[in-house]
């Protein structure tokens, strides 16, 4: 049963490394972890569920934000060892900041420049 | 001098999570590490180089194969531990297997089937 499970190259740590991309847009949103429960849990629900490694414990993606990652596809690299989740972004933004993505940020000359917008004040967010 | 390398987080390894990203396709390509030497010769050269784990040694890509990425853009996410590298893949394939994206394996019901097709024999790649 589940053996597709079996194929991911989970690490030392039970983790494996998970991009999401924005399934209209193409935007890399974000990138975070997922133990075997998380990836299981995500393929069931279609709902994205990584692995929080501050708080030591699953990270339903919205539950606080209400920015749930409805999940269209599931992708695993040659190696294993990483995983895509393809998905719809609710409220159009992913990263805590209030933008779209986490990579916010882009490497002008030699510095890094904030080049996205703040969508939504984190403030109205996390409430 | 070079502070934005100082705005990375990388690991316990000294290493940060890269993923490559086609400027064009916007297919994220690979994921590969970088350390800190790999990431500065990339933002100066343009060329994405990378960090190969199982080689012990700074990994230009396509060094081997000619399928160099040029690469357009560098992004830090919002916790500074992932780049992504936005590029330009020679070739139009990135994954060792002849492919143009290493996430060639999509979850279909309770397995994983390959969905993207091969553009090159691998064979005729590496010689």
């Amino acid at each position: 049963m589940l053996t597709w499970l079996d194929d991911i190259a989970f690490d030392a740590n039970g983790l494996v490394t998970v991009i999401a991309q924005d399934a209209t847009t193409h935007r890399i949103l974000m990138v975070a972890w997922a133990n075997r429960q998380a990836v299981e849990e995500t393929a069931r629900t279609q709902q994205a569920v990584y692995w929080s490694r501050s708080r030591g414990k699953l990270w339903r993606k919205g539950e606080e934000s209400g920015h749930r990652q409805h999940v269209r596809e599931l992708r695993l690299d040659c190696d294993g060892d990483c995983l895509l989740y393809v998905v719809e972004q609710a409220g159009g933004m992913a990263c805590h900041t209030g933008r779209e993505s986490c990579f916010y940020r882009a490497l002008d000359g030699a510095a890094w420049k904030t080049v996205d917008p703040v969508l939504k004040d984190p403030k109205l967010i996390y409430r």
